[in-house]
Order: C-alpha cells, then structure tokens, then sequence
C-alpha cells in the first residue's frame, strides 16, 4: 500500500485542551509527529514573552501545531470530502503542510528575526527540503512531496485553494492560535464558534468561501482576533519583555563584535553572530539554550548585557509611555542627550516600540499588504465581499491602528545618585513622579 | 504604617485561567512576587515530564503558586473573617505560607530528589531563611516572620489551624493543583465546586472542618483527586519519561565519580554530584539548565549517556508491561541477564517502576502516614468523619492502590542485530511482538 | 432594627447557571422574592416564542430577575461601597427596583402589548404601588419606599447614578439577559467579561462610567449585544411564531367584538377585549392560561382561529421572504388581492413584520430616542464617549438597522385545490418552488 | 427510494446547549420532530417540581429526546458503522427508539402515574401504535416498523444490543439526561467525558460494552450519576413540592368521588378519575392545562384544595424533618393524632416520603430488580464486569441508599389560634422553635 495511505492499527488521540482531542489514523501524521525537529516545537513557546504578562501563556508551538493539523483535518475529512470543488487527492498535502507550518520557529522568533535578520519561514523550508528526519518521511509519500509541502506554506502552490486552508483572513492557523492563546491565557477573547465557521465553509474555485448563513459566526472571529491582538499579541507588558530581550542580543553581538572576551563563551550564537548560521545550528537554539546563556550572562563584567540579563529573568521590565512620533521626535532626542548625561545608554535603555495591525481587510490589488478578502457564498450561489454584507466589518475594514510606546528602566533614573538636574528633567519629560 | 498592613494604591489582578482573576492587595504579597526567588518558579514545570504524555502540561509552578495564595485569600478574607473561631492575626501568615510553599521545588523535582538524596522541602526553609530577597521582604514584617512561615510550611508551627489551610486532606494546595492540572492537560477529570467548598468551610480548633451540607461538594473533590492521580500524574508514559530522566542524572553522576571526561563539563552539577549543594548552587538550577545539558550530552561519547539524552529529548520513551514483584522477580532477574548477554545494560534500561496512593484516609494513629481525616460539622454541632458519612468516601477509604510496571526499550531489543537468541527469549518474557 | 437592616441568620444561596449562585442575606430581598406576585414571574418565559426556534430557551423571567439582582448587588457591594461619589444609603433601593424591575411582565408580553395597547411598565408601577404582597413588603421600608422603587423603574427618580444601574446602555438587565439568554439557548455570542467590566465600573455624578482600561471588555459587550439581537432576538422562524400568536389574540378579539359564540368562552379575557383589564385579572394571566386557551380553541368553529392555534401548538409556522416595503407596495397589494381570491384571508395570513435595532449609540439631545452614551473614565479623571475612543463602536454607533419580512403558509397556498391561476401567480410573486 | 433512506435536501440542525449541535439528515427523524405529539413534550418539563429548588431547571422533555436521538447517532455513525458486531440495518430503528422513548410522558409525570395508576409506558407504546401522527409516519417505513420501535422502548426486542443503546446502566438516555440536567439546574455533578465513553463503546453479542481503557471514564459517569440522584433529583425541597401536588391530585379525586360541586369542572380530569382515560384525552394533557386548574382551583370553597393549590404556584412548600420509619412509627401515629386534634388534615398535611437508589449494580439473577451489569472490554477480548475491575465502582456498587422524610407545613402549626397543647407537642416532636 502506498505509505500516506497507511492507517495506524489503532486510532491515536492527543488530549486537546482546545479542540478535546486531536486525532491522527494516519502513520504518515504519526511519522512527523514523532521526528526530532518536530518534537523541538515542544521547546519553543507559542507567544514567546508574553509569559511574562499573562502568566498562563506557557504553552509551546508543539500544541498548536497538533491544532492545526486537527482543524484541517475537519475540515477535510468532515466537511469538504466529496464536494464537487474539492480535490480529495490533496489532503495528505494539507494535513503535513498543516502540521507543518511553524517548523521553522525559533526561540523568541520575533526579537531574534529583527536583530540577526533571520527568517523562519526559510527554515521552515530547508528543514522540509534539507537532511531531516521530517524530510525522511515526507519522502516516503514522493521524492517531490517534501517541495510540494513547502510550496504549500510558502504559498507558492499551484493550487491556491489548498493554500487558503493554512493562509487566508480565516485560516486553521488563525482559528487554532485564537482559541488557543485565549485558553492559555485565560482572557475571555478568542472565542467564537468555529463549528458553525467549519460547517458553512465551502471550497470554491481557488479559495475556501463561507456560506451567507455564516455571515454572524465570521463577524464574531473578526471580532475575536481584534481584541486578542490588542489585548494580548500586543500587550505593552509584553513588549517591555521583548525590547529587553532585543536589546540582549545586540549587546551581545556589539559585545562578539567588539572582541569582548566572554565569561561564558556564546558558543552557540557564534555563526547567528556571523550571519552564517546553518540549520544544524539552527535546530539546536531552543528556549532553553536561550535561557541558560541569560543566566551565565548575568554574571558577565559588561554592566549592560548583565543588568538586562538579570531584567528578563526576574521580570524587572521597562516602564512605558504613549509616544507620538510625529510630534514628538524632539522630545525623543531631548531624552536621548539626557539618558546620555545620566550615565544610562540610551541605545539599550530608551526604546520606541510601535505595534500596528489591519484587523480586516478588503482586496486592494497591488498594494503593499494585499490581502484575500472573505467572500461569503450567497443562496444563489454568488460571492459577495464580506464588508460589503456586514456592518461590524466595514466599521474597521482596512483601518490600520498603529500604536507607539517609549520603554526606559524606571528604576534606573530614579536611582541616579549623581546628576539631579538630568534626573529632574527625565521625570518631567517622562511625567514621572 | 506596619508594612503587613500597606495597601497598594491600586489592586493588582493577574488573569488566571482557573481563577479568573488573582488579587494583590498587600505590598507584602506584591513584593514576595517580585522577588528573584520567585519569579524562578516560572522555570519550573508544575508537572515535571507530564507535558510529554499531555501536550498542554506546560505550566510553571509559578501560576499554581499564585492560585494557592489566591485560594487562602478567599478563605480569609471571605470567608473566615469576623467568625469566632478565626484570629485574624494569622491572615498575612497564611497568605505568605501559601504564596511559598512551593518554593523550593527544583527542575523536575521528583527525579532529582530520588536521585541525589535532596528535599524541596529543606530548600524552601532556606529560602526563606537564608539570604535571599525573599527572607528581605518578610523580615521586612518582623524578625520572627521568615521562621513562622517557615514553620507553617514544614507543619510544625503551634497553630495547627493555620497549617491545615495548606496540608490536610482538603487544603488550597490541592485545590489548587487538581483544578489547574486539570485545566491544562485538558482532561475531564479534576473538576469540583471549589465555590461551594469555599463557602462551607469553617474554622474549628486545631482544623478547619467542612459543614455537613457541603458533604457531597467533599465526595466529588475526593474523586477529582483519586482520578487525576491515576488519569494524570501515575500515567505509565509520564513514569516512562521519568524514568529516563532519572536514569540520565544517575548515569551522569556515575560518570564523573568514574573520572569520565566529559566534553561539556558539568559544572552546574558538580556539586549535586558530591552531595554538597549549597543554596546559590541550588537556585540557579532550573528546567532550562537541565535541558541545556541534556542536549549537550547527546554528543558525549558515553553512549549510554547520549542515548538517554536524545531518548528525553525526542520522546523515543521506554514501552512497559504490567509487573507484579511479588510473583515475577525470578522473571526480572532472568531479563536481567538477557540484556546483559544482549549487550543492553539492565542498570539503565530494564527498571521496574511503582506507583502508589490513598485516596483518602481516615485517622489511624501513629501508623507510619497518619493523616488527619475531614470532619463534618453537624447542624448541632459536632464532628464527624468524612467516610462515616459518605457511602463513596467509605468505598476507597483506606485502600491503597499500588501499581507496578517494568519499562524497557522496546526499539533496542528489535534492533537487536546479534544475540537472536537472547532476543527472542526476551520478547517471549515481554511478550512483544 | 430598621427592617431594611434585618439579615437572614444564615445566607440564603439560589444555584444559578449564569452566576453560579445568587446570595441573598436580606430578609427584604428574601421577603420579595416569596411573594406570589414574584413567584408568577416562574410562569412567564424570559424570550417569548424564542423556544420554537432555539428549543432550550425555555427559562422564565424569575432566573433573570434574581440575576440583575445579583449584578447590582455586586456592584453596590463589591465595587462601589465607600468610593466617594456612591451614597450607600441608596443600596436597598437599587436592589429591589433590580429584583423587581420586570415584574409588570405579562405572557408573551410583546403581542400582548402591540395588540391590547398594553404596557408592562405600567402593570410593573401597578404592583408596587396596588394591593399586593409586594407593595406590603416594600412598604415595611417605609411608606414612600414603593414609591422610589416604582420611579427607579421608570427613570424618574430623582438619583439618575441609581437609575443607571438598571437602565442605561450597559446595565445589568442588559449584562444578566445576554449572558443568560446565551446560555440557553446555546449560541456561542453573548459571553463577556462581566467580572471585567463590574471591576472598572465607576459611580460618577449622574451616571456610571468605566474606567478606560476596561474599554475592550466593553467592546466585547457591544458586539455580544449586537450578535444576540440579530442572531437570537430577530430570528425569523421566533418572529413567525409572534406573528401566529398576534393573529391568534386578534382574531379572538375580533370575535368576542362580533358577538361570536365561543365553545368555550374567554372569560380570563374579557376585560382585555374590552379595554379595561384590572390588576387583577392581569395577574391571573401567565403563560399556561394563554396555552389553555390555545388548545381549547382548536376545537373552535371559526376555522381562522382555529387553525392558527394548531399551527402554535405544533409549530407549523409560517414561511418568510424578504420585504422591502419602499419598493414591493405594490406587490404586496398584489397578493393581498390573490389571497383573498384564493380563499386566505389575507388580514390573517398575509404579514409583514419589522424588526429594528441601533446597536450603540452616541449622544443626540432631542432625538426622539435620546441615549445616554457609555463614558469612559481616563487616568487624569476627564470622560471620553465611547464611540469616540474605540474603532469597533465607532463602525456600528448610531448606525439603525432595519429588516422586514413577509410572512405567510406556504402550506395553504400550495394545497389550494381550486383556483389554480391565483396559486400559480401567488407561487411566483413569492418565489415558491 | 426507500422512505428511511430519503436524506434531506440541506441537513438540518437544531441547536442544543448540551451537545452544541443536534443534527437531522434522515426525512424519517426531521417527519417524526414534526408531528403533534412530539411537539408536546416542548409543554412538559423534564425534570417536574425541580424547577422550584433549582430555578434554571425549567426544560423540557423535547430537547432531551433531540439529545438522546443525537447521542445514538453518534454511537451508531461514528463509532459502530463498519464494526463486525454491529448490523447497519438497524440504524433508523434505534434513531427512532431513542427519539420518541419518553413520547408517553404526561406532566408532573411521577406523582400522576402515583396517584392515577398511570404508566406512561403503556402510553408510549399507544401513541406509536395508535392513531397518531407519530404512528402515520412510522408506518411509511413499513407495517410493522412502529410496533419494533415500541419494542425497542419496552425492551422486548428480540435484539437486545439494540436495547441496551437506550435502556441500560450506561445508555444515551441516562447520558443524556445527566448531561443536560446539570447544565440547566446549574450544578457542577453532572459532567463527565461523554465523548471519551462513545469512543470506547464497542457492539458485541447483546449488548455494548466499554473498552477497558475507558474504565475512568465509565466511573466519573457513575459518580456523576450518584451525585446527580441525591443532589438534584431526590432534592427534599423538590419532593416537598412533589408532596403537595400529589395531594393536589388526590383531593381533587376525592372531591370528585364524593360529588362536590366544583366551581371550575374538571373536565379534563374525568377520565383519569374515572380510571378509564383515552389516548386522546392524554395527549390534551400537559402542564399548562394541569397550571390552569390549579390557578382556578385556588378559588373553590374545600379550603383543602385551595390551600394546596396557592402553595404550589406561589411555593410555600412543607418543611421536613428526617424520619426513620423502622424507630419512629409511634411518633407519626402520635402526631397524626395531634394533626386531627389541631384541625389540620394528616392525610394531606402529613406525608412520609422515601427516597431510594442503588448507584450501580452487578448481575444478580432472579433479583427483583435485575439489572445487566457494564462490562469491559479487555485487551485480550474477554470481558470483566465493571466493579471486579474499578474500586470505585466496587464501592458503591449494590448499595442501595434510602432516605425517608417527614413533610408538613410548619406556618399551620405554627398559625394554631387555639388548640396550644396540641401545637406544643407538635412543635416539641417535629423539634421547631
């Protein structure tokens, strides 16, 4: 029998918290599951710092990934199989690219893509298409099965329907994240009904549509991804953390750069530091690989790479306020010289964080962020643009907010023992009291 | 002001998944949570190995120490405070002792205790005596304070009230762990009307007794507990992983008492290994650390070494069969000497491991696990135990369950390319297939 | 003591799906609710016809009474009590013009009063202030008691913070009906963070605002409100339902006027058909007499009334289409015309039904629907409108949204033995297949 | 094609808080919702009296008939199609089996079937037997469809593993009930993993049984069921009013037999009084009729009846005191004594009434009540009966808890204008103060 249709001799479950169970009858899913680089999402956190606000968001990559997977695999197997737009040849396709799609994550991606200009999704590529126990298996299916995967999450796939199921404004990855998130977390955002949202999806042409009687169910999962990213994606509590955690790794390169000699050899980041990094180095860097080297740094004689060290382990985060660039740029430089004065380095310890998301967009052909819109299926069997159908998406539809802060060590300026009138005017210009 | 009684200026929640909300009111509480000793909860699994049977096991003790404090809290304050059997006086004690009483837990503890002949329990006493930031912030209450919290903890300080909140067969600490553990792993157990406990709980002499109308709330409380222990905590792939860990920290430190070069030095573990740990050794232990190490060793030399490492690392677990010691020892020494001739080193790969539990006991003096029993208290007044009044409690009362398994590689033994002989005796003992 | 003052010796405790448990320790509380006239409010269905749509909706107006109860109580109590712009001395009050505020409610209230010109408000000041049980408790306050719990009820108190708490665009009749009207029928919109919200609310001169911080719980509110009315409140097959039940008291009215003899006669009815219902006979009304009534008339000769109770009793509703009344007059002249041809009374049987809805609104003097907006509270103590600060409130405020349906059987016409070009025509102006 | 085999256009879907979704495809089970004596049950409530101790348990028997159908669907469709032991050619008996098992039900049903020597079975059995809608659309299937079906209900069916879907100690019926009863009434007992049991069930020979992997399962449920017995259905208040109405019933027979001029006839009751009730005159019974003579008796000049009457619909229920019939005989036949002396009625003012339950039970043949015990399905294939193997189960099982109390209405004795000797030994016997 060809091997992706090789059922496992027993039905295996996961024990879900969002979706109860996430099951898996085929040994092709149960091969991925088990290769190394997969089981290394175990030891990446799903939301990075955010531990650090909402003191829940524990959970890794590992069991979003299984979420994903689950929610293709509904969709699939339950609501797609044997409709007439819908190629049924292409499931195996979409439950690995599912399962999949995050492979590439590192620890703390965000801050680590920013400072050493790394890419997950190249990784996630090279681990599919490179000398892997995943590439292994996915081989097993066809020598062109592993590229065909990666097309699929790169979104270069041919087919651009299978590629809407993991990346569209109402994709598995989407829906899993939200609920997920919302549950680790403990906010009462996040919840909408993705039964009724899978029940009335429809493969159509090139995309998944949502039939009309869905219209409510869709409006409620906009709704839901707006308050999860700004109350909790976005939260500035978090974004203290992952400035501190930013500024981290520049010392540590200005550090490696400048010939500092290490208590603590960065062994591991040496060809990050290089911008050579190869993925068998890649593969090693964990959280706790990131963690242990926190904690050796803290006792580095470099007072900067310390000090923040010590920050990010014992939570001692940056305080913040609202911060309007196009005003207050002065402002900004005026405390940039003050910082500079007091003897605090205003390059680790004064930071603008801008945070901006679309919560929903229309199409916009050829814009910078072109997005595929949701089109819902009327009765006649029409499409029609979701914001066109619904009050509560055209009222933020393609309204981008953007917001700004300005992070600095609270505790650092109050604490200057020397250099009152510095002191002073931080506190007035940072409305300190 | 006493700073026991300094209020902050605004209330702090954290947002908690189980308890919706925890509430600081109490610098004294607010400062402990700061504290670096603290915060390191955060990097110490609740569960130990249990995320590698139950994906959504990630959460730290951080969160459940958290929910204990929060559990006492309501107790206290509303629900103690004011009746006649309660002295109020006791409040920040409580709040202090359930907040810490976890705070000496390590990396997977349970293995690490076993291993190297530790006690959590003597750690959080030198936490919280020695000199740490969270010994400043209760001496901060009174020179005295440390030590009564100290004692509550250990269970012998004078109120035995006031310990009962934390230790007994109904306490915070258990409602607290059964709900979140529940929570997390996603199971169905676990789940009692902590609400209507709360609310008949009374204060009484040297215990805190339950009314008699809240019995049945009690029952489903006892089962939640009997059915986490056995769904949960003794899952037989739980006790594989452990197992494993445990064989890595013995082999580890057999290697360096034998003088083995080790690549990546062990430095962190030097001390655990000559059995002298001291307390700034002990905290910078934590999950990250362990899991650096681990990872590294997957390069020893030391096969044995590097192959348990990879085994944890990527869940390639030991199989088990039921064993029962008391009829198959001539069975176990018999496998022994298999693996031996198979080449399989039996000290690390043939363990039989136990579990054992009461769900609940009444009172038997002086035997080896006294326990104190709940006591209802009857509309007239008086006192009786729990399983004189509830058909269920009676049911399990006393009986304790043990179960044994034998783990093994399942993997090494197939892979087996000599020694057919002793494989296949082997597999007929395992009754593999 | 001053009766208000008089605590029950032990709290009394109703389980409560929505709030878990609902407390009462005041005996004037307890004493109300054991009245017959609040007792009668477990006869009267908290969302009418609801139940033929959504089949668990079968909860009554006493479950939602208790709650807003339960609300304010909280709010007064938990949140509110010593903050400096609350007078305590009002906290009685809210709480019965809480418990009481539907008490006027009759059955099936809407078709009820649209048909009779009755009004629930009024008949809710009536046993208050008539010779009740009710007004007999209240009146143990104080003889001006009834009287202030009556003008809370109608928003003429002089204290417009107290009338805020029950009646205002986020108030806790609208905080306990949504969430309970979710939980019972099952849909997935309705869920808040109620325990948010009631954290961050604030007393302040005339109103109640919120606290900025809490302007996302907020949102969340808004958008639950909006999906309930559409997805629950509006539903088509629920407004069918009311169009039968409106046909049905219509046509018996119209009989009685004609002189037609009833099989069995009206009598509970009487004084409603002609105008001039005591409070006595209205108390007598619940929903077991409307559905007595229901199932004797089947047997009635006239055969409009009869068959419209038939089609109550077992859900054979009317079938719907869309109306656009500015552009299908015509049309619908039309059919009216082909009904009557057809033999189907078209007064009975031909139906329009609008249903309306302004999901927020901002503040418009003079309107004929004048709202108080929802104000948030920011840090430096100055207020802010709602729709002004938030995107998603700011999409929907003050935007009216109407639907109209037309409804008719599709059963009789399509059974229509004789006249078969009237079908055919009626067939094709209604779309019918 | 075949009627049974006629699928919907577009699968419908009932909304149901219990198991989110209810979901019809078969023409047959959408026809049989349909019919009148289906819809009934929306007038007849699930759980009697129990709305008056716990106020949100105020559902009917419909939405637990769609939730037993929905149950068996799943069993049947998703987990037996395909298994060796299970014939397919029984689905659509079983769906109809478990749709319409509580089609008999009449209101109040336990204290009418008490009073009346009712047997709502044998009702069951004529409504799909006889000529009804319910019986027109079975017999599409074929002519002796509807009598299989109601073999299935009376558990005669010559298959009985079709039987024990429906009627056994773990069956959809108790899931459901369970389940759905917990949600309304608010209470935390009541939940256990339906979903895990369903997976596990396993068709063989004449019943189902449960694999052993599910035997955690299989206890909560068990537990749940206790807990649900003793905490909700056999609630003291609930009997309290179950007392009342029965005595409501009586003494309107005994009016009745002695030829009392009602001043409201009770022609509904006639038959029933006269023993020789219709099917027809059945079916016009429901709750809102049995409300309306009780809100009209209110006003009949038999103090008796009318007092009971106002005690029922405003809940001024009898008090209780614990009795134990095998000690205190003498006692009551003291108080009946006192009761007649005091003027008060003891035959409608002083009630015995037990309670009693047998939690789980193991196969004991020839016993009264002999009930197929649940057995596990072990890896080897044989089977285990449930308790030999779950010390849980063990405990409780064949232990059969009865409880006796004694009601009577403690404002009448304490209202005792004359008679103080009488009122003192009372009150000094039932211990009131």
């Amino acid at each position: 029998m060809a091997y992706e249709k090789e059922k496992l001799s027993e039905e295996k479950v996961f024990k879900d918290p969002v979706h109860r169970y996430v099951h898996v009858r085929d040994k092709l899913i149960w091969d991925l599951i088990g290769t190394r680089e997969f089981q290394r999402l175990r030891r990446i956190k799903q939301l990075g710092t955010t531990y650090l606000t909402f003191h829940g968001a524990e959970h890794s990559r590992f069991g979003h990934s299984l979420g994903v997977y689950e929610i293709v695999r509904r969709m699939v197997d339950d609501v797609f199989k044997g409709r007439p737009e819908w190629d049924n040849s292409e499931r195996d396709l979409c439950l690995c690219a599912a399962l999949l799609h995050d492979l590439g994550h590192g620890p703390f991606s965000h801050s680590f893509e920013k400072v050493f200009h790394l890419d997950h999704e190249n990784f996630t590529r090279e681990i599919i298409l490179g000398d892997t126990e995943v590439n292994q298996v996915l081989r097993r299916v066809g020598e062109d099965f592993p590229k065909a995967v990666a097309e699929v999450i790169e979104k270069t796939y041919k087919n651009k329907q299978v590629i809407s199921l993991i990346s569209s404004q109402i994709d598995a990855d989407r829906m899993d994240y939200l609920q997920r998130d919302a549950y680790y977390t403990g906010v009462s955002y996040g919840h909408f009904d993705m039964e009724r949202i899978l029940r009335v999806m429809r493969p159509r042409d090139d995309q998944v549509v949502i039939k009309q009687s869905g219209m409510h169910a869709v409006e409620d999962y906009i709704m839901s991804r707006y308050q999860m990213y700004w109350q909790v994606y976005f939260h500035p509590v978090t974004r203290s953390a992952e400035v501190i955690l930013s500024k981290i790794l520049h010392r540590a390169k200005q550090l490696y750069e400048e010939g500092y000699q290490f208590k603590h050899t960065p062994a591991h980041f040496y060809s990050i530091f290089e911008g050579k990094v190869t993925l068998s180095d890649y593969l090693k860097l964990d959280e706790s690989i990131i963690l242990y080297y926190f904690q050796a740094w803290e006792e580095e004689e470099d007072s900067i790479l310390s000090d923040l060290c010590k920050r990010f382990s014992n939570r001692r985060l940056f305080q913040y306020v609202e911060f309007n660039p196009n005003e207050e740029m002065v402002k900004f430089f005026e405390l940039t010289t003050l910082f500079k004065r007091a003897g605090i380095d205003p390059d680790y310890y004064l930071v603008v964080d801008s945070s901006s998301d679309l919560p929903y967009d229309f199409y916009r052909p050829g814009e910078e962020e072109e997005r595929l819109p949701i089109h819902l299926l009327t009765q006649d069997g029409s499409l029609k643009e979701l914001s066109r159908q619904s009050d509560i998406v055209d009222g933020i539809s393609g309204k981008r907010r953007t917001d700004h802060k300005l992070y600095f060590p609270q505790d650092l300026i109050m604490d200057l023992s020397v250099k009152r009138a510095a002191k002073l005017k931080i506190k007035e210009l940072l409305k300190l009291t």
